[in-house]
């Protein structure tokens, strides 16, 4: 079953060991940002610095692992239309708008929309750091400065990930428009057993 | 007071806000790590990924801002004689030794001195991520794969902190073999009122 999170939202769900993933961006030029924890131990949750510690690049794709604070592996790339995703940076929230966004209304962004959908398994919002952004596009210069540029996803290209072990894992259609192209869209999921 | 931490050690101590530390590398091309803690709410702490997205760089050095989980500025540069340091990977630990160093015998590394080091103010391991890794070299190259290679501190050079907030501080001795140049050697700070 194919799965719709509206434009600027979030969900959150279980997979179990051996069930894959598929983030679709449907129309194009939209992020996807996971977080994920091991569903029977909550201290155990995505890194940021030990994925990039052990994939030595800040380049994932295919065959790339996505692992815990513990050093577990928890999702692995299996397939990838885009290969260029961003593990570097935390997910758009009320503080990063306020910065970035000063004009705007601020939003929840990802953040707060993950924040929402993993208090309904009891996670609180600490523990809920970098996540792996699907389709982001940062552009890193020779003097370590970035930019985020629009992703290259076109649309119904998709990454499938693996689960390694049971987990509940958060998902949104991200709400910074600087990650988006300005376009904000819906994302597409599909949990395939 | 000038401070010695031994080789393949680490450490925990209080800063009030204002307070500035200087971390200092005695002999050259050593690595130090940092984490803090908000000392008045421990689920406040150190965000590698939120530090990045407000700096939106990967290099730090005088006027960077660290930033903790909550996107308040915990700590700010206001010395730097390297301006060459990582804040992308997490401390060495006996995980990272194994899979990195298969034929040594693993060590607590700098997650496993920082852990013993906080416990004593009541932190859980779990809550301890991405350190900031002074004088750490990391060489990021053009397609996103990045080596670590030996520090460009030189005996005697050091890098200054004030303190934003007050704050619970764990340091370390690098004990990972490729971030400091196979030397393992001391690192000094110093709390300057």
């Amino acid at each position: 079953m194919i799965n719709e999170i509206k434009p600027r939202s979030g969900t959150a769900f279980k997979m179990k060991k051996g069930e894959r993933l598929k983030v679709t961006d449907p129309l194009g030029q939209q992020v996807a940002d996971i977080y994920c924890f091991n569903e029977h131990n909550l201290n155990e949750f995505l890194s940021s610095g030990r994925s990039l510690d052990y994939n030595e690049s800040l380049t994932f794709k295919v065959g790339s692992k996505l692992y815990s604070n513990q050093s577990n592996v928890m999702l692995k790339i299996t397939e990838d239309m885009v290969e260029d995703h961003d593990f570097l940076l935390t997910p758009c929230s009320v503080d990063t708008f306020k910065y970035f966004y000063p004009n705007e209304k601020p939003v929840p962004g990802c953040h707060g929309n993950l924040v929402n959908a993993f208090s309904e398994f009891g996670i609180p919002e600490h523990l809920i750091g970098t996540t792996f952004n699907t389709f982001m596009n940062v552009e890193v210069g020779v003097d370590g400065s970035f930019k985020v540029l629009p992703p290259k996803s076109k649309a119904g290209d998709y990454t499938i990930f693996e689960a390694s072990m049971d987990l509940i894992v958060g998902l949104t259609a991200c709400s910074a428009g600087e990650s988006n192209n300005f376009e904000y869209k819906p994302i597409n999921y599909e949990i395939l057993k």
